[in-house]
């Protein structure tokens, strides 16, 4: 029995029109799969969950997690049982089932809770029955019968969890966008459509995939090796698989590019950074920084010729000034000369498991960058990735000239991702 | 450990400050009564289940009950974490519960479940420690899981399943109705609001307490021996408490006086009702008219000295219509002289407990009416009852005359059910 699951964020089930589209959209799948079985999963409708939460919070400043756990499932039982009259008004069987009933089991951690496990003696039951069974996303239930839900991206991850648990074929998730881009189309219009990438390129790509799927749902997927689609519900489209790395034959070496302008770099200059002092001074600059709950993103370091540190790393803007003022009030104690900041500052990144095979992907984005005389603040590499801190008001340019100099290139070259995903994605 | 369960309908929590406004009174109960533990039992927001009916019947036509029971469901579950988010507010330890959670276990009946039991291992183990369960009342679990609800008086029935699953001291249901009047204050200036009565009183008196308690709930508390008050939630007051018949000590004579207008009265004259085949003519209608759907209530007949029957019965104006057709037609058949309809007729009942000891209540029945010139075309009597049906126009007047001639006369000679209900009613 191959299993397939489709999920259905809450612009896709907005309003009663669109339920119906949907559904009409799971009946013609189902019309050209018929050896399939599908399980469905939606999202409470476009803004319920905020308009219950807004109750809540009119009610009482104090509510606890538990309950508002409590008030906020109720959106996604409501779209069910929607969902599941829609699919048999179109001649299907079809029969919704709250997180409980479908025995989605998470740990106790209210507005947060974790999938434990997923007892799908249920599900199983009604797809042997040819039934379709609609599964509300985002919640579940506790050991000890608590109405627990998922956090941010939740009902990715029951849908996620589901296809894991009913070893699916694949999982669909159907969003308002066509699927992850190979830059953001809106600085781009030379962006392509990407056919298939990693679950790593998806989570390096968060910013372009934000919208499209939470970052904890890839990275349930990648641990349960779940082939995951992300498409469109109103366009059709052939969506981007989302797949292990190792079933990806000849990768592309860059996938997409990425960027954000939210965040500030900080500069201590001159850090005495011998050993072992040095260090352990350094050690203190960030355990205050993280005491302080702040995030560190990118952190380079220069070592002079005087054997003076200068030290820089990102930090989210919301940050930045409480950061500046915690580091200036180390720069006594570590003798550094001074704190600095730039707030005029965005990272592009460079994205595509094909990275570390490839030496000269740095050299072609300094070229690149250099054409268009944009200057490079700092640089970081990873398996995947190259990340480069450039001034903000190039972050649009880089992004298109690096499109140009190392996705559309490789097109050009032939070596292109698109024709070999095309071959593969029949999947 | 007493037990007390206390349920507030739809308009006692139809938005945010009534909902606080109940928290409130349950606090400030407890604060009173130290010494019992508290099951708040709610409906859902006013107005909020035809909401959630409306978005159904928006999305589909056909919709199985299971599903409108799976979306109707979620509108109680919506006000007990709203109610538990108010008591926590105000000091109170709560937790809101949902059916499943309060271990409702019901038929698998849809939009008209009954309950079969209550699992109360987890209300019990809240109320050990102190926390007030708030339960959503109108829905419960089948043994196979699915979610039910209970039809019309659901939330009702839900309280009374709880309190006798409890052996609670009391089940209290708050409406925006003080209690039972002893006839309907509208058209009765005089009426008093009753103290206490017993629970077949309360079932006669559904027309002066279908606002206040459904008939269903009466019966369920009549079968499990729960004591119910039915008070409001809006104004302070005692309440009517509805206690099984044996507890009332020195019960009054009378009530109440109760009327309804939306009858027909059917005649079928000169019927040839001698046994056996009189009798099986008579059969042969009321068949008919069973097999038509048709709810037959008052029945009379009077033999005439010629040996037939004039027979009368009163039905509900909705159906009277159809009901004379069937009628006009069999006369042939039983060899009537012919079918006629009154439909300027109402129904006026006087009820009471004592009745059935006092032989001249129908003599005062008599008198009263006679006094105001009413003339009495029909008359049933049963042990709690005695109703009359008279012209239409004359019903407001006839309950008024009733009421002093029977509920006032008897507070004048000092019999009076209030001043002994009040000793009772420290309960």
């Amino acid at each position: 029995m191959r299993v397939v699951v489709k999920k259905f964020g809450g612009t896709s089930v907005g309003d009663i029109s669109r339920i119906r589209e949907a559904a009409k959209l799971v009946v013609r799948y189902r019309a050209q799969h018929p050896e399939e079985r599908l399980v469905v999963v939606v999202s409470a409708m476009a803004g319920e969950t905020n308009r219950l939460l807004a109750l809540a919070r009119s009610c009482s400043s104090n509510a606890t997690a538990r309950e508002l756990d409590m008030i906020a499932a109720t959106g996604e039982q409501v779209t069910i049982a929607l969902m599941a009259m829609a699919l048999t008004d179109l001649g299907a069987k079809a029969e919704s089932l709250t997180g409980a009933q479908a025995g989605v089991i998470t740990t106790e951690q209210f507005m947060g809770a974790q999938v434990e496990r997923i007892d799908t003696a249920r599900l199983e039951s009604l797809l042997a029955e040819d039934i379709i069974p609609v599964v509300a996303g985002f919640q579940g239930l506790s050991e000890s019968r608590e109405i627990t839900t998922l956090g941010r991206g939740g009902s990715d991850i029951s849908a996620v969890a589901l296809a894991a648990a009913l070893e699916a074929a694949a999982c669909y998730i159907y969003t308002d966008v066509e699927g992850v881009f190979s830059a953001d189309p809106r600085i781009c219009p030379d962006a392509r459509l990407l056919r298939r990438i990693s679950h790593e390129e998806m989570l390096e790509l968060a910013t372009l995939g934000a919208k499209v799927l939470h970052p904890r749902s890839v990275l349930f997927a990648m641990r349960y090796r779940v082939p995951l689609v992300t498409l469109s519900t109103f366009r059709s489209g052939p969506g981007t698989w989302i797949v292990n790395e190792g079933e990806i034959m000849e990768a592309p070496v860059v996938s997409g590019i990425t960027h954000r302008s939210d965040e500030a770099r900080i500069t201590l200059s001159k850090v005495p950074g011998g050993l072992p002092d040095g260090l352990q001074r350094l050690g203190k600059v960030f355990a205050d920084i993280g005491k302080a709950g702040i995030p560190v993103d990118m952190l380079t370091q220069n070592r002079g010729a005087d054997g003076l540190l200068d030290l820089s790393f990102t930090v989210p803007d919301e940050h930045s000034s409480h950061c500046l003022e915690l580091c200036q009030a180390l720069v006594p104690e570590i003798g550094a000369e001074g704190a600095g900041i730039d707030r005029n500052i965005a990272k592009v990144s460079v994205v595509g498991v094909g990275i570390h095979a490839h030496a000269d992907v740095a050299s072609k984005i300094f070229k690149a960058l250099a054409s268009e005389r944009i200057e490079v603040l700092m640089l970081s590499t990873s398996e995947i990735k190259i990340s480069v801190v450039i001034p903000r008001k190039y972050a649009e340019l880089a992004v298109r000239c690096l499109h140009d100099a190392l996705v559309l290139a490789q097109l050009a070259s032939g070596s292109s991702p698109q024709a070999e995903a095309r071959a593969a994605v029949s999947h």
